[in-house]
């Protein structure tokens, strides 16, 4: 049972509560969906932001600096900071430990982390929830920052209504990136480090690509925005891009229908999470786990045991 | 239909056969599943062996050396590398490129490479049948050689009888990584670039985490293998240790326990996909769709537009 007041304390913006509300939807359980219930009326007012990018690329300082433009506008700013593969990227700590010091302590930033701590599933939906709890509590601006192009980045990326990604000069093989389908969730491109050597080739076969795409007179066509984060340099131009697609959502109407995407993708979700909950009951798992052995026997080939057990669900459902 | 001739030829262990059937089973549809049933009987005499590990620690180096090892024992392999981040790691291309002139022509070794390209959705499915196809052949070993942490290479790495984690001195917070589930999925670790600074401390680090795990007198506890793969050090090390995995698995009985998981695992999968296809019919697409603006304008919550449509399918079925 949630407590009323908490939810209270949300709408109100009260920090302990924001940070209990986001534990809470964590748990994934059924207090998670009641707290999820209660907030949805409030949900929706925030403008959401990705930035993603491979580890290195300066996500961290992208994030920090555009919180700290959106803070000098008076705006509150939530950022989710996502890393799934933190075990190897020692980077992602080193960029909280800046960011609490620099942005943390200020009453107008929210921040949360979430790593995966052993199991992935369901990061990317909890990132998504927390960002809600933050949007309810009336934040402005919501910057979810991912580290690379894993299915999860991918699902945060479109749950965002811009999506940034930054890359540096020495990135390497762009065509790559592109068929692993940067090109359909970068908005735009920011070439961060442009003063390394290699940023004039690397933004003229980024254009290259992004020319190639299919585009007519009314398609948004990803922009490449050179920065120098450490140095607050290409900070304005990003703000400045990420205001102009808001402003061609809008037009083309393509906010309303990417949030409708959202929301339809994410009741797919529920309903899938709850039929399998449905599947596998005590009669499934049985008749699994006993007819396993002639499987690995040989007997009998695992699409055919699957066949009996869909058969089963079907009539006794 | 599949062509029994096919079936045939890649029994006989014809390289071409193998080929177009692994490009049948990626198509992961109805013909792919009858190839699947196909091969069954025959599937299941490989060794799999699992190599993961960040970026950059040499898990081509060590698969190319490991392989050569085994050849020199007149064995075959099989090597389904796979990497779903390829967009920012160009060392795989690299690595893929010096494999093929060192290992590639040799008639006893069958190489693949699978990326996501654009989707991640399955890929770790397409490996591990990939992988049944090649043991079909006849081939002696299949070595799963994967990138990072992701969902997918943890999927892949538990259909591995012995899997390989390799760090490098400056792999950095292995505290992290053991967090992150690689306590889980490593059989043994290989400590690859060893003749680097800090190889020491990083042994020392290592074995006091894996100390800490609970274990008994009967407990597999990983070791530690020191390698400089490029100068061909250690290899000797991996195959005695995989080698004595492999015997620990016999005696203890989890060999065949871990295959018939991996199994079990695998018609959870199947039908899941095929429940996942029933429910997405007609009528509950249309439910959500013609529901979905009630949901936008907050008249009704996910939950709420999900439980209808779980109602629906559970009366329509």
């Amino acid at each position: 049972m949630i407590d009323n007041l908490l939810i209270e304390k949300l709408l109100n913006k009260e920090r302990r509560a924001i940070a209990r509300s986001i534990s809470i939807v964590e748990l994934n359980n059924s207090t998670s969906v009641e707290l999820l219930e209660k907030i949805h009326p409030n949900v929706g007012r925030a403008y959401r932001i990705g930035v993603t990018g491979p580890p290195g690329a300066g996500k961290s300082s992208i994030t920090n600096q555009l919180t700290k433009y959106y803070l000098k506008q008076n705006k509150t700013i939530g950022i989710i900071a996502v890393d799934p593969s933190s075990p190897f990227t020692g980077g992602a700590l080193l960029g909280d430990r800046i960011r609490m010091t620099e942005i943390g302590q200020n009453p107008n930033v929210f921040i949360r982390s979430m790593a995966s701590r052993g199991s992935l599933g369901g990061l990317s939906k909890k990132a998504i929830d927390a960002a809600d709890v933050i949007d309810a509590a009336g934040y402005d601006y919501i910057i979810f920052e991912t580290v690379g192009v894993g299915q999860s980045e991918l699902d945060i990326a479109n749950a965002a209504d811009t999506t940034i990604v930054v890359l540096v000069p020495e990135s390497g093989d762009y065509v790559q990136a592109m068929k692993a389908g940067l090109m359909e969730i970068a908005d735009f491109f920011v070439l961060n480090k442009s003063d390394r050597p290699g940023a004039q080739q690397a933004t003229t076969a980024l254009t290259t690509i992004l020319m190639l795409k299919d585009h007519d007179e009314y398609s948004w066509i990803p922009n490449i925005i050179q920065t120098i984060a450490t140095e607050n340099k290409g900070i304005d131009e990003i703000a400045n891009e990420i205001n102009r697609h808001h402003i061609y959502l809008k037009n083309s109407n393509n906010f309303i229908k990417n949030r409708e995407l959202n929301i339809k993708r994410r009741i797919k979700d529920i309903v899938e999470e709850n039929i399998q909950n449905l599947l596998w009951n005590n009669f499934s798992e049985n008749l699994l786990n006993s007819t396993l052995e002639k499987v690995v026997a040989g007997d009998l080939s695992p699409y055919q045991l699957a066949e009996k057990i869909i058969y089963n669900f079907r009539n006794h459902l």
